[in-house]
């Protein structure tokens, strides 16, 4: 995935000589703390938050370009670089907006801290018996019956709670990947969980073939 | 995982007396876009934003308490409630921060967007190899060199180009959980191919025994 497929393309830019004033009331009614300034060809050349919007109004500040950020303070990302170099942008500086730019140095789009949440979250969101479909999808000839019931033996050997194959089942239609994630302490040990229930039921399914 | 796990306790609270000119610098300084107002039992009353600052610079009010969101407008998180809710609200709502609230009302924590980016971010961030560890370690007997060939082969299967072993080895080393993802077009893609392989070195595993 890159940038540009993660890019907001509905967003502000503001000029130079755009007035303070004005640009407080866009960025209240258009609810962003941060803008793109650019020049007549739409490349990027400075960049307003509302910290320098609030300074400027207390200070009596008439223009855009007397407030910004200039362009060497700004940190951009590039169309075409991977979306998780916006991630770790983000995670590390805690932005809240990182600007997309072109070849040209044109401003095309803008990355929101909201928006990678949103991305990031559908993730965690997938069901677990998702994967068990997968598996099942994979591992040919092994009913969801027999995946069930291994994977009811195998939370019991891990957790030493028993557990039927009805309510293993019950449970993984309900829990999403984050909580079986969380619960079972990492992803690592979510998968070796996994392929500890691929293990048993292609030992099943070979020992039938040989009988 | 719940809220109060993932807030950041450090945060700045306000008054509703207090002077929105100072406010405003005190925001600008702490880098906040949005602060919680609480009476004298740190009790959740109100929000500001810096749309209600730039707004009340702007029409010379004097006191937070004419410009903040009163409390029913505000969203706010339990302590003890998941975190995930958090995260929902986030993504949903585009909201930057959500104030964490204990049983009493009171504001002990602010979950912040790019926080959770932080958050879900590591755990894309995980290297892929570390799958594969974990796989090896489950399915006992199995080689690191057993595992990587038959990796290399499913990978041909799947992608219909043909690569080493080694070649292989060195992808994964390299490659994280969430490029991974990406790369292979989803979660139950990306876990299809590896119950794939762990299929084909324990129908290897099982035909070693049985010779």
């Amino acid at each position: 995935m890159k940038a540009k497929e993660l890019m907001d393309k509905e967003f502000v830019y503001l000029n130079c000589d755009d007035n303070v004033v004005e640009v407080s009331k866009v960025m209240e009614e258009i609810r962003r703390f941060t803008c793109p300034v650019v020049n007549d060809n739409k490349q990027l050349v400075g960049w307003i938050t509302s910290f320098d919007i609030t300074k400027g109004l207390r200070e009596g500040n008439q223009k855009i370009k007397e407030i910004m950020s200039s362009y060497e303070e700004i940190t951009t990302i590039h169309e075409d670089a991977p979306a998780r170099l916006a991630v770790i942008l983000t995670a590390n500086n805690k932005f809240v907006t990182v600007p997309v730019i072109n070849d040209d140095n044109q401003v095309i789009g803008m990355i929101r801290s909201c928006d990678i949440v949103e991305l990031l979250s559908e993730l965690y969101d997938i069901k677990v018996y998702k994967l068990y479909e997968a598996m099942q999808h994979q591992l040919k000839g092994v009913t969801w019956e027999e995946l069930m019931s291994a994977s009811a033996l195998v939370s019991k050997k891990t957790t030493g709670v028993k557990i039927s194959p009805e309510d293993y089942e019950a449970n993984i239609m309900n829990a999403t990947f984050g909580e079986a994630i969380w619960a079972t302490g990492g992803l690592e040990k979510f998968f070796a969980g996994l392929i500890s229930v691929g293990e048993m039921v292609i030992a099943r399914k070979v020992g039938k073939a040989r009988r």
